[in-house]
């Protein structure tokens, strides 16, 4: 019998970072397994969601820890030079590294080498099964309703949101699965593909292969992790394969309330929500027409709710379509209109 | 001083077939090299193009090739197991092989020790670079006019389109480059990165680097060779990406004359013409929004030059855009509509 799995988070100089940050975030919200300790240098001595932040490995010794999960989402995925010696601590102490970036880190000889001598297991969360393909149709023939989370932009809650609707549905006691394509999502449920990182080619037929997973795993609602943004000038790729190889019967559009132009891309523009919906609906396969359902608006920047409500609002009036926030005020609402519309 | 190239064109069993064909053809048509015999057992003894068609291997050495080419493109790019005898049987009789599929050669042990064994060398066209990355954004620096060919489908002219354009531009004395995204695109230019085969969180980042090799080569009017189709259900994404990441000026509509449905994909239909420009326009880079600046018609299916003038001539009325087959006519005409719009 495994020890049971306790969680340090490795976030040094991102711990804080709403975009870079998000993994940590998902597993501590939304994971099986405990997270005693977070790693950022720079914080040391803070809690963050009553969990106490540290300087090194060894400070985090005195909670425990058993495996240490890379918590930050480095943009293009590579580790900047100061983490190698972050790992190679983590594996010198005896725990077991969980990694999301592209840099696989059960391919670097060096962190081989000290991972055998000891005992310690490296696994790379992002690395794609082996024998993908293109898509063989079988999305079409899934035996359940299919939704897709979308968004205006990376990192504002395509996962958080399909999580959300999952809970609320299982909570129901509908037969729900929360379709993970992406580090983090694979983190929290403990399957899945990162999208993101399977050859181009045989983005869409991942996709398809999650579909059908969720379907065999018993969903006859599935609700898929949304990957970047259709006018996001550098993920917009991942995000149509991803459209199109799950074949959704229906998109969650989700959106930072306020928001008018890409994180990190200044000068390109987020287009308006009616626009996004549009675009959606227009782009989705010919052979099964999905339209949005609602929008998912994240109101995170607003600090009393009666202005988060009023964002809703406006959002509901000017596009049409039911709206809420449903990581602040429950995700009930959403779910009903999704529901009438799947 | 090496031998010159002489090309063997594998394409067992496919070699007729004008969608995974492709390779063949573009090689033949516009490969600096000569291609000295084609192999295809269920056509031997036929000639194509002036080259005679084979057998076997053995069959093909009178013709005294140095190098044996992968020349068909197999669906989601596996080798088929009989290939693998092919292959074999080239290494073993002294020919360095090149291929473009997604399954490489270089990289499988029994092929390498075999060609150790032989002397000669395996490559892979398709294989990426490393440290590929997202974008920079230098794609939006580049100082030449990009122009993209995108289409309705897979395997109806793209790449042929974009080369026949820099031919033509070439020809005017233009400091036209054509830039390669794909295995064929890369054995005709030498250079390029099939960008099909690119981790998909890099595949923008890997069509931003292509167009700003183009221009360090000289390009001042880049003619960028598509992948894919934006209404492809499996290869969407790999043609999103290049759209956002090659940011080009303008767009060449590419399109075979009469099809209405995905080839390969029953019941997958293709939108009309009007509704794929405007699909392309609205998907463009806010920051760098592009037209369809004309339309490239593929009327090889019609054997009567007045057919073909008949079926250009509706599609010119349709969308209200010029359109021709720059193949059986000559780019001359489209080249004038491009650079009257970029």
């Amino acid at each position: 019998m495994t020890k049971a799995r306790r969680i340090l988070i490795l976030g040094e100089g991102l711990s804080h970072d709403p975009q870079y940050g998000k993994t940590m975030r998902g597993i501590i919200r939304y994971g099986p397994d405990p997270v005693v300790a977070i790693l950022d240098s720079a914080r040391a001595g803070e809690m963050q969601d009553g969990i106490p932040v540290v300087e090194t490995v060894n400070d985090s010794l005195c909670f425990d820890p058993t495996v240490a999960v890379v918590g930050v989402a480095t943009q293009g995925g590579r580790f900047p030079p100061a983490w190698r010696e972050l790992l190679k601590s983590c594996i010198a102490k005896g725990l077991d590294v969980e990694s999301g970036l592209h840099e696989y880190i059960s391919e670097d000889p060096e962190l081989i080498e000290l991972a055998q001598r000891h005992g310690v297991e490296l696994r790379d969360l992002r690395k794609p099964p082996a024998g993908l393909n293109v898509p063989t149709g079988a999305n079409l023939e899934v035996e359940a309703k299919i939704v897709l989370t979308v968004g205006s932009d990376c990192a504002i809650g395509k996962k958080t949101v399909a999580v959300e609707l999952d809970l609320e549905a299982r909570r129901r006691g509908l037969e729900s699965v929360f379709v993970p394509t992406g580090q983090t999502g694979i983190a929290i449920a403990g399957w899945g593909i990162a999208v993101d990182a399977v050859v181009s080619d045989f983005l869409a037929g991942a996709a398809e292969q999650l579909v059908v997973e969720g379907a065999r795993r018993g969903g006859k609602l599935l609700l898929v992790e949304g990957q970047g943004s259709l006018v996001h000038p550098m993920y917009s790729g991942v995000t149509l394969g991803l459209i199109h190889g799950s074949a959704p019967h229906a998109f969650v559009l989700c959106h930072r309330a306020g928001s008018t132009e890409i994180e990190g891309c200044p000068g390109h523009p987020i287009p308006p929500l009616v626009e996004l919906v549009e675009l959606h609906e227009r782009i989705s396969l010919p052979r099964r027409p999905a339209k949005v359902a609602c929008i998912a608006l994240n109101t995170a920047d607003f600090q009393r709710d009666d202005d988060a409500r009023r964002e809703i609002a406006e959002v509901a009036a000017e596009t049409g379509l039911p709206a809420d926030d449903p990581v602040r005020f429950g995700a009930g609402y959403l779910l009903d209109a999704l529901l009438a519309r799947v």
